[in-house]
Parts: C-alpha cells; structure tokens; sequence
C-alpha cells in the first residue's frame, strides 16, 4: 500500500509515519520510485503496536525504542524480552528509604520461593512502596525485641493476600505463551502482556473497588 | 518543632515545606513569632503522605491536590474519596478506538454484576486497552454470523482469570477499612490502597513474572 492508505488505516500522519522511521521504530517501506515507497500489512500493523504502548501502556518513545528493539532482537529468548518490557514498566522511583527496605522485599521474596534477579527494578518499586507505608504507619513493633521479625510479618500479611492472586496468574500466562519457534509472535505478546496488561488490571481493579464501595453501603 | 527539625525529620527542604504550605497541600505551622512558626507530627504526618503519592504513586501535583483535597474534605465518605484516588492512578488514556470499546466493557460489568458508574474512568481506561489489543489481533469471528458476541467471549477469556482474582481482593480491601468515624484515617487508608497498593501490585505482578519464566526455563 502506499503512505497515504497506510496513514488513513493507521490513523496517524505521514509526519509521524516518518518520524517512527527516522527513530528506528518502524522499518521502510520498499522503495518503488524515487520519493514513493510501498508499505505492508507488517507496517500497518506495528505502527498500531507502537501507538499502544506509547498511549495506551504511557510508555516513553525511549522506553518504546527499548522495548521493540528487544522485540526485534532475534538473539533475545523470551525472558529476556520480559525484561525489557517489565524494565520499561517500572516507575524508579527513589523514594529517600528505598534501599532500607529492599532487603526485607528479598527476604519475602525468599520466602515464597520467589527466583528474581538482583537487578530487576520491580524489586526496588516494590520496596519503594513498602518504605513509603512504614513511615505513614509508624515504627512497629517498637517495644519488641525482634523489630524485623515483626516488620517482616506485618509486609506478608499485607502483600500475600495480592501475591497470593498473582503467582498462578503469572504461571498461567507463561504457560500459554506461543512456542518459541514463533518468536515474533511470543516476543510481542510478552510485550502486550506486562505493558497492555498492567494498565487493565490497574483499571479492573478500580473497578472492583467501585463495585465493593457500592455493595458495601447497599448492606448498610 | 521548628522549621529546621521538620526539614531534617522529613528529609526535605525548607523551601519545599513553604511550596506546600504555598499550594495548599500542607497546612501553615502556628505562628509563635514574627518569621517563626511551630510545627507537629501531623505536619510531618502529612509531607510523608506528599512526597509517597508524588515520588512513589506517580501522581502530578495537581492530581495530589485533588486528592488531598477530598482527604480533607468532611463532608466526603469512604467512596467518594475513593473516586477521587481513582481518577487520580487513572491514565486517561485516548486511544482512537475507545469510544468503539466501551460497549463492550458495560456488557462485560454487567455480566459480572460489577456496578460502576458511568463517569468512572476506570471505564475507558480498560476499553482502551481492549481497543488497542483487538486491533493488534486484527478482527476476530470476521466469518460468524454474531462477531459481537464472539468479541464478548473473547474478552471474558482474556478478562476473567483477573476479575476472579480481583473481586475478593476488593471485597476484603473494602471491608478491612477502619470505621467511618475515624475519617481522616479512612481516608488516607484508601488513597494510599489505591495509589501505593496498584504500585505494589504491578511490581509483585512482574515478580511473578520473572519467577515463572525462570521455573518454566528450568524445566526445559
């Protein structure tokens, strides 16, 4: 097809067609003549990839380049394009007791037998969190003679309930992965998982809330 | 305190303190004499709550204040101020196809019996993510004679193994809230299960993830 059916199907302009192409994000079209080039479906169809994850997932265009050149990357097995896709998730935040609480998240992670890698940022996000939570609640356990037996107790009861969910989710998905031959396919689709996936269940979750609010003030 | 031990207990600047004061986030200290004002757990309280929606939630400035504006608004209950945390985490994303989408997410609320209101952005947020993952499978039950019932079945396939998982989370999230007569608990409680816990979701999520792709490999 040409740049202005691939535009019209697209839904974005030529401006931007050729800005992905400049920054890597989208491959040429085969040149036909001079100043003319032909697209195909493949096109078509990763431009709407690239819209997703930048308006959809609120990926950055560096985080995108990133993400689809782990995508692109042959020599990449799937989780290391999870990683990719699970780096480009990760909100880094350095809240200011970050690093205070991480060895509490390895030892629950320890705990639930949990294999993670010393450098995934999830560990860091997920300490931020807790450190931020510790200092709106308060020390615990302050007159204990195992403050981090305590502290540790108090992070299980608050996050298996949440891990508890989300450890079988995790290995469904994994299992119903596309066999690695179609390594496209899978890569992409680890891709949609962690970026697109995050953002439905960030939503059905409010969902569920609303839902819980509104049947808990029927009862009342 | 003073000024000097609010900034060094919180671990910001002073100049930071008197934006917040200057914006509304954090209330003024009590003036105890010209150019001096005494400040108190609470005000340290607060800057913690600040900085962990801003640095840890990800939300802008504007979003806190309108969050910390139901907080401490007394004539807010329980879900209103849920509503607002809501539409603060909510990425308002517009992708293209949204609008085509959203009939489809009413259907599938309504098939779970989930009742949401219609300006919940949660709404649009998870039709987004649909829109954009059906245009990136390309048009499914194209040579059926009910393609919007096939859609259906589809994103129940796709939704419910986390609705599932979901729905007693936000039951029990809901219920384990303290009593509607300690309000200001009630309401930091919910905010901060609505923006920290989706923080802390997501990166346990990824955890999971990670966990399962390293069990899978090793099995191989």
């Amino acid at each position: 097809m040409r740049m202005a059916d691939l535009t019209s199907r697209a839904g974005v302009s030529s401006a931007t067609v050729k800005w992905y192409i400049r920054i890597g994000l989208l491959p040429r079209g085969e040149s036909t003549a001079r100043n003319q080039a032909r697209y195909d479906e493949r096109h078509l169809h990763r431009i709407r990839l690239i819209r997703a994850l930048l308006e959809v997932g609120g990926l950055t265009v560096e985080q995108t380049q990133q993400v689809l050149a782990a995508v692109d990357d042959p020599e990449r097995g799937a989780a290391d394009v999870a990683a990719a896709a699970h780096a480009a998730v990760s909100r880094r935040v350095a809240h200011q007791h970050t690093a205070e609480a991480l060895p509490a998240v390895d030892r629950y992670l320890a705990a639930r037998k949990w294999t993670v890698g010393e450098s995934s940022p999830a560990r860091a996000d997920l300490a931020a969190v807790l450190a931020a939570l510790r200092l709106l609640s308060g020390p615990i356990g302050n007159d204990d003679a195992s403050p981090a037996a305590d502290a540790d107790a108090d992070i299980a009861r608050l996050l298996d309930p949440y891990a508890d969910a989300l450890e079988p989710l995790a290995r469904s998905e994994v299992a119903g992965l596309p066999p690695a031959v179609h390594r496209g396919e899978l890569a992409e689709r680890i891709v949609l998982g962690t970026v697109l996936m995050d953002q439905a269940i960030s939503a059905l979750r409010r969902l569920a809330q609303e839902n819980a609010f509104t049947a808990a003030a029927d009862r009342k």
